[in-house]
């Protein structure tokens, strides 16, 4: 199968924070501008007056190359001089911001005050950071993941940062999801004639793709596309490479596994890339699947699997125009 | 005459920003906690969706040892990285936010938002540097310094920080004055039986001064306070030591002259306190009058500058229990 695809064919990417990023990244290297990322906002949050996205921002920071490498968010060559005064005069300081991260949270608080959408107002940024490809909220209404869990209903951030995930997870749920509808630019990127793909990220498929699909119209308009969906399995080998993942599958009483991974998008996808190491799954997921080396350490890592998951779009578009076969199976 | 004063002494100072807040560290060196410091507000605005108080903060500051002294306003030891990353993203930086003074004014912000008042807020800020003397705004409301200027009226920060001072002032209001009522604690500051005297600061008397002035009932509550009030000329020679006050009298067709500084607060103060070099003004001053170095360089300056303050005051009180004598004369 060759990566070599005709220039002018488009790609979505469906991505959370950090784990979607690395592959984002990988998809960026070999698409530049012809790639589209549409990025969960339901982490958004109201945190000391300042409009924050953190998915978005590791979007926009992993692309431009500025971002943290030892945490995968956050800056590189940060300085942390407002955190510690602010800590200093009692203020909250439970989520980290950096010096020149605040930035991005104050210039997008202020352009959001002057009446810009978060679409244009990450547009913006992005252009700053010298960013190619499109990255895209993926609504500019407000919807707010709510972890309901066993110490009570938790706002996405004080669940993830605040309690490192400890409590035990019972439902998630995406507040103002009703009232939120696709941006016009993620309808005109998957309307795109050219589109050949959308890859959904191995970003937490609860945490952070459910609430890009929970967007009322979002999903009919990725079948619409009529480009192949594939997702990629966070889940290796029964664990997540990073985050509560798998913690969150137990919870919800879902053996952590490809292959439930593949059960929690059915109707959702055309097919499932999984990790080399889950390769004796195949057989068991209902829709056709490619495995590779899914773990992402090193650009190659990232790149290689963005290719991967190039050629499994092909293929399965390839497939799509050939006389009907088997729904599964290995491509 | 002395300045060991009876240890139960009050003082009180009004101020504006750097040239008060010097007089007022000097202040504080002699009386700690007997010192309450009352500060303009006309100054404060909205910027980047943060409530600034400059002087506030320059008070604070200067007096917990942490001001840049260099400048007079922000933090010793900066850093610039939040500057400097928003104006990479082409968010407005005309007004400059280091780092670590970054946390003050979020932290207001936040508070505020909780529904603190700004005299609350100050008092955990001072607490918080540990600064022993008592730091008000002088109202919780929002009294805002308008320059009217032969380029519009422009709001006090736009006039003075973003046009340098250059516009020429045709006249100076303070919007919001009529709703604004001196806080609870600035009245009890001045109805204190042991207040021994009040001093206004070298700050601009039109700019920084008026507007504490501004505050219905605040004028009336010094007066009856029955302790004198003295000020200390910001003119020295004919020349303000910083700042507009001389280009701004002469734009309002005032000559810039301790005299004409005695003339503006006429009926509000008992005594001028004016420079060595301007002694032979004070036969045309129609109130006591007392001469001494007030240019603040070295912390000594301004300790020296502040120990003739309080004995102005002692001299001035001591007066007033005496028989009838004339209005003016060198004390």
């Amino acid at each position: 199968m060759s990566t070599q695809r005709p220039d002018g064919e488009r790609y979505v990417a469906l991505s959370g924070g950090v784990g979607g990023a690395k592959l984002a990244l990988g998809l960026a290297h070999l698409l530049g501008d012809r790639l589209t990322i549409i990025v969960n906002t339901g982490d958004d949050f109201e945190h000391l007056g300042l409009h924050i996205s953190p998915d978005v921002d590791t979007a926009i920071y992993t692309l431009a190359g500025v971002v943290n490498p030892d945490t995968g968010w956050g800056r590189r060559d940060e300085t942390w001089t407002f955190m510690a005064a602010l800590q200093g005069l009692g203020g909250p300081s439970w989520f980290k911001l950096g010096d020149a991260d605040l930035a991005t949270h104050v210039e997008r608080t202020r352009r959001l005050g002057a009446g810009e959408t978060l679409t244009g107002i990450t547009t913006h940024l992005a252009e700053r950071f010298g960013v190619a490809a499109r990255i895209l909220p993926m609504c500019n209404e407000r919807l707010r993941t709510v972890i309901e869990t066993d110490a009570g209903a938790l706002a996405f951030q004080d669940y993830f940062v605040r309690q490192q995930c400890r409590p035990s997870v019972r439902a998630i749920r995406f507040d103002g999801a009703q009232a939120a509808k696709p941006s016009p630019q993620v309808c005109a990127a998957l309307a795109d004639p050219a589109l050949a793909g959308i890859v959904i990220c191995p970003s937490n498929p609860w945490l952070s793709v459910d609430p890009i699909l929970a967007v009322p119209g979002l999903p009919a308009a990725l079948r619409a596309s009529g480009a192949p969906v594939i997702a990629v399995s966070p889940i290796i080998a029964g664990r997540a490479v990073k985050g509560p993942t798998a913690k969150i599958m137990r919870e919800l009483d879902l053996e952590p596994s490809a292959a439930r991974i593949a059960g929690h998008y059915a109707g959702r996808i055309d097919g499932l890339l999984i990790d080399a190491e889950d390769g004796a799954l195949a057989d068991a997921i209902p829709i056709p699947v490619r495995s590779a080396r899914t773990l992402m350490r090193s650009l190659d890592d990232k790149i290689g699997l963005a290719r991967e998951c190039i050629d499994f779009c092909a293929a399965l578009q390839a497939k799509a125009k050939r006389p009907a076969q088997s729904a599964g199976g290995r491509l």
